[in-house]
């Protein structure tokens, strides 16, 4: 067996172990270990500091720069950042052992439907030292074992974090197994992992479009994904146009780099003349480039106009396609066909129309009369999140800790036979 | 492009336009097309008939017999039993739309989870006619579109089948693409279909191993799968003896082809002695074979040496693996190492020792002093079931209607905007 494939192998079987302790851990245990990991990041912080500048040296080497090198960097304020975040999720709710629904059945049978971890999740990211602590800290509190495999350019980065991590559960008298890091930076070593479904029971790929596709490819293992974030904003002939033009200058220009950020605005042809030229106004003052089809550039001549790899582009960027219409039915029809089904907004004083909107259109997210923005596991009230899932199974929306729990029937009986 | 690709890919988008219509098609036009389908067996059932004789016809040509033909064999008795199971599911409640959960967040917004449809199922399965009725049935009444890929030994009794399907959602008005059958019995058509990730949301694989392992291994489409059934039960040192026996027997020899059949029994070396010698006596007598370890063996003479391959198979068959283990932790570490995770359960008095073993068992559902045979869809209240998933995402054990829904969250506004 190639050295790689044996430290994979030794590092899934450590994980199965851990889980199972991890698993039936008090939820007192786990936010003990969280907490002293959040100590142990203060207290090492030269330590990470001194790797990050590793990696930074080396990937500044290798010609690497812009907004992926910012993503690398550390700093004090980032550090403390990370310890914050773990002392969050130890204050979140234990989403484990949640009775979920119980019934009894005609022959004295009790049906419960429990919370349970999912087991060993491997999570592979990129080059983002502060997921290590991130995702670690998810899984943990979740009752999860976690493999985690960070960017190859983060790897010092990541090693410091990890040991930080591993302190805090030792502390806690957990096993150190429960949160582990890919000791190579070998990218055969995410291919390994892959196939691991013996010791891993979800990989969740969090990064660009490159990484998830591969993981889809060769993944024997089920994935909770997220895919693009092509998210669509409709302004409806009843829009109260005031709530129009401000929910589509933040739905897209807030951070236009989030998952969340309306890339396609379609606005009904019966008030475009009205609206459009204002939106249009307010978003070009912002510098954000307007792509229109033929009906939105004779509105505006500043809108530019939209070939067809528009309407399918996540821009995550001040970029914005704009199509006219002519009504619910269009604007329903042209979303599901175009959409990613991550989100998408109606906005509207018609109640009617508003309804069926919500109910017809096929995404993870919904919304009326608001900002697709506010698709974020935060904001909805969730506690941190380790993404947003794109796929219909298990998880829709924000991956918060409920959302790395699956559940099992526990039924409770005196002697019950089944009758043949 | 072939043929065959160009016909699936045809299916697809077929599918795919009749899943947005049957999504929101209502309770009642659902349960009409499920009624009319029903009634088109019973006027049919001649043509079906003659359809089930050429293919039994050919089977018995191509050497086919046993279990096989009786699961591809079609009579009066079967197609009643057809028609009655469509509209029992007619019957049960509709499981699109629940309101699972509602929260209000601070700003104002009203955040909704709410079921919906999966999309499109794809279900692959073996030569059994009457699961072009069922899987086609549960799929319309959850509001899916099912492309349905049969046997190839039952290709003329599920399009006589089928058609009766489609009748049902034509007479409903309702698009008869909201069930379809791939129309050849190239195995071609399964690798097609498996890679259609843009038309078809979820594959449900039902069959022997062999056809789940090819879908796992070529799927690039999420899976809702069905693996081993290696059930275990455990007679604790504190059981009553006799709640121990009869549980043990219908555990095991009910029915033993089933997937919640009892393959492996544990029994705690402190009442071994006075227990199994019971247990043996009843099963030998039911014509059960009985392989235990040493210890087992030295308490019966007529039970023979088990090889370490017993405590991984599923036998589907009148045998069952017998060890005697130390106690608690022995049981649950063995089970937790042996089992395929589907159903366990323990046999005892102790309450304290049965809330551990269901805390600490990682099955899919787990249990107290009754039988593992009650694993069952029907047997939980569920209604009718497309078949238990061993898998932890999304589903675990019976899938019923509510398994074949998604959910997705619906977030209610006044204008809000996300702060940056």
């Amino acid at each position: 067996m190639a050295e790689i494939q044996k430290q994979m192998q030794e590092l899934g079987k450590n994980a199965r172990m851990a889980a199972y302790l991890i698993a039936n851990a008090s939820t007192e245990k786990k936010n003990t270990a969280l907490k002293n990991a959040a100590e142990a990041l203060r207290i090492n912080k030269q330590k990470i500091l001194s790797a990050n500048e590793k990696d930074m040296a080396e990937a500044e080497k290798n010609g690497i720069s812009g907004a992926f090198l910012d993503r690398l960097k550390l700093n004090d304020k980032r550090v403390e950042a990370m310890a914050k975040g773990l002392e969050e999720i130890a204050n979140l709710p234990d989403p484990v052992g949640r009775e979920i629904e119980r019934w009894q059945r005609p022959n004295g049978l009790d049906i419960a439907r429990v919370s349970v971890p999912l087991g060993v999740i491997g999570i592979i990211y990129e080059s983002r030292p502060n997921v290590t602590a991130d995702a670690g800290a998810l899984c943990l509190k979740s009752g999860n074992a976690a493999i985690l495999r960070g960017g190859s350019e983060s790897f010092h980065s990541s090693n410091a974090i990890m040991d930080c991590l591993q302190e805090g559960l030792k502390k806690s008298d957990l096993p150190e197994q429960a949160i582990q890091l890919v000791p190579t930076q070998d990218r055969e070593a995410v291919g390994e992992m892959l196939k691991m479904a013996e010791y891993i029971d979800v990989i969740i790929p969090r990064g660009g479009k490159g990484l998830i596709k591969r993981v889809i490819e060769e993944s024997r293992i089920p994935l909770l994904q997220h895919l693009d974030g092509n998210c669509h904003t409709y302004v409806h002939e009843a829009a109260d146009p005031k709530k129009a033009i401000s929910v589509v200058e933040n739905a897209k220009m807030r951070r236009p780099g989030i998952c969340g950020a309306t890339e396609s605005l379609l606005i009904d042809e019966k008030v475009a003349g009205k609206i459009l030229p204002e939106i249009a106004e307010l978003l070009i003052s912002e510098k954000c480039e307007l792509r229109g089809d033929e009906k939105a550039c004779a509105i505006d001549s500043r809108i530019k106009p939209a070939s067809s790899e528009d309407w399918g582009t996540e821009y995550l960027a001040a970029i914005l396609a704009i199509k006219i219409v002519s009504g619910l039915d269009e604007a329903i029809d042209f979303t599901n066909t175009h959409s990613s089904h991550h989100t998408e907004a109606i906005i509207t004083e018609d109640k009617k129309a508003a309804e069926r909107f919500l109910k017809e259109i096929d995404s993870a997210i919904v919304m009326h009369n608001t900002s697709t923005q506010f698709a974020d596991g935060g904001e909805f009230g969730m506690g941190a999140e380790i993404g947003i899932a794109t796929g219909k199974l298990h998880a829709r929306g924000p991956v918060g800790l409920e959302q790395l729990n699956t559940f099992k029937y526990v039924v409770r009986g005196n002697g019950q036979i089944r009758p043949s």
